[in-house]
């Protein structure tokens, strides 16, 4: 059984979470005008690739396939924007091939942009794999690659068609990506939704047994439909109403973000993402003046770390001083000079963004 | 005294058209939130690129310079897309900074594209200096680079928060130039309108007094303002139809441009664009079954060519045969398989499209 969600931006499109992969070419046949081109990472187990691809011939569709070489961020380098760009003009792709990016944030994020520029923007669909992209990048329409360490540099809001979410596929996924994603999912409920921050709270039991033992009983099927698709239901709502991040609305978003940012710089590719955000998202609930026992009970319980002490302590990292910290934060593009600008809680379930002086957010960092 | 003219696409702006850059500052002013980046090519003249430095500094207008190290197709190329985003970069452009191009078509592509990707899209300003520029990219939104021999390759639908055009830029244009940009302005009145057509006609001998005297009278002014304004005027209200050529709108300005893009692939790069429209036009007319009498005579009176061999006689090149130029137009992008889409006029003024097969073209163009 498949549900499907209704994505309200100027090319409206819509999100189908299924149970698995199937009947994915079903699905997407109407979505596909004259043929279309799969595009996958190293990271997606190859079982997956061939249902996904049996389905289409099942259907009807014709298509070809790239493999891409890399994987990560490297995927998103200005090479292999060209190369993949030139690949599509010997395989003569025009105007109405259908690209259809099939991996984590970064495949998307890069699949989306070659699309946005290819003849002026050619369509494309999603399949994201990770329980990270499936809330993440399934909504918003932000694909970009980078320019050396400046990530995201060149990029462009483009949506896709159709946005395809098998659940199933999360059965294989590694246990500390499944907990990077869950940050994500519980962020929603933080900056907008008090009623799903208290179901993930009386739920988390659910998460935990599928984190130790795989089984997709039909209780854990409805779990992680329901996580999904309040997290992009949430996640739709923000980015309609600010689709190009021009109204400030899609900054709460970034509920987090801005502390995450600061430790994924000082700790280079050794901090996962999602646990980064966990952590980043402690910070901003403190400041916020929320009461963080029960959260931090939570965390536990899922695998989450609530401290950056806790991750210098488990990897035997040094610990970053409060000025090394600030500076990076001061370094974020959506700052102005000196201020920061703060994704803060009135209380769970509501957002608002206050500019914060330097110099109390350094002494809000000495204190914790 | 300058004219202002809607362009009603997604993003509505205007064109600004005026006798002089002397208050470029003072019309752009609005449209720059914090600061302007000029991005310019080698082709313009020093002295028109400090007129507007100087304007921009009267008006209080923070800006800074970049000047293309290269000129033409050159400009559009992967490598120098990569080169200019990475110094935007040094140069701590961001969201709200603008970019302004001044110079030809390319300039405008290429500085476009640049605006379009660059942080997911920053606000652009043109600033057409040559007569083609000015009538044609100005509006349209489409904005691109080169793969190689793949020209527009990679590209966006990108609007202008707004064009500014200098009519008095038009003195210091080659002659040859000028008379490359009339076939375009030529062409919206065959296309779209039997008045402006006509008003060409009578008016040739203040264009021709123009090319060869370069001066700027009252009457070549209220001339150049017109048929600028006008041009822009039809091409607004058609793209304006089909922003992101998806209805086949679009189509009826390619006009005379799948004959064109034969002869341009035959002698590439010795057969300026324009002249090549004028002689895709002229074969268009004939297939259209239109008199030609009377349009052979303006052309002749413009300096304009209106048959191939012609231009190959004046060069000593080899005259293309049949062959030749229709698999060149059957490798167009536009074209499906075996017939070949061709605008065609009903009467001057009234554009259709029809699919034409090969073997009809071949006949039609052994008779000619």
């Amino acid at each position: 059984m498949n549900t499907t969600l209704d994505v309200n931006v100027s090319n409206f499109y819509q999100i189908t979470i299924a149970q698995n992969s199937s009947n994915i070419g079903g699905a997407l046949k109407k979505f596909i005008k004259t043929n279309a081109v799969i595009i996958h990472d190293s990271n997606i187990p190859s079982q997956n690739i061939e249902q996904i691809e049996q389905s289409f011939v099942q259907n009807g569709i014709e298509f070809s396939k790239i493999k891409l070489g890399k994987a990560g961020e490297g995927v998103k380098t200005f090479e292999h924007f060209r190369e993949i760009s030139e690949k599509l003009i010997e395989m003569n792709v025009d105007r109405k091939t259908t690209l259809i990016a099939i991996g984590g944030g970064t495949v998307g994020d890069f699949v989306g942009f070659v699309a946005s520029t290819f003849m002026r923007g050619i369509p494309f669909i999603q399949v994201p794999t990770t329980l990270l992209s499936m809330v993440d990048s399934s909504v918003g329409g932000k694909v970009a690659i980078n320019i050396g360490h400046y990530k995201n540099c060149i990029g462009a809001f483009y949506q896709p068609k159709h946005v395809f979410i098998d659940v199933s596929l999360l059965k294989t996924l590694p246990v500390i990506e499944l907990v990077s994603g869950y940050a994500e999912v519980l962020k929603y409920g933080f900056i907008a939704d008090a009623q799903f921050y208290e179901y993930l709270l009386q739920n988390a039991g659910i998460f935990t047994a599928f984190l130790e033992n795989r089984n997709f009983t039909d209780e854990t099927l409805a779990y992680l439909m329901q996580i999904i698709g309040k997290s992009c239901e949430i996640k739709a709502s923000i980015v309609s109403q600010d689709e190009t991040e021009t109204k400030g609305i899609r900054d709460v978003l970034n509920f987090g973000h801005t502390f995450e940012h600061a430790f994924e710089g000082i700790f280079m590719g050794k901090l996962p993402h999602g646990i980064s955000v966990g952590i980043g998202m402690i910070c901003a609930l403190k400041y916020s003046k929320i009461s963080v026992e029960e959260i931090l009970k939570h965390y536990d319980e899922i695998g989450l770390l609530f401290d950056i002490k806790q991750f210098c302590e488990q990897n035997s990292e040094k610990i970053p001083n409060v000025e090394e910290i600030l500076s990076l934060m001061l370094k974020d593009k959506k700052n102005e000079m000196g201020s920061i600008k703060l994704i803060l809680l009135e209380e769970i379930g509501k957002a608002f963004v206050r500019e914060e002086k330097a110099e109390d957010i350094s002494a809000f960092l000495s204190q914790i």
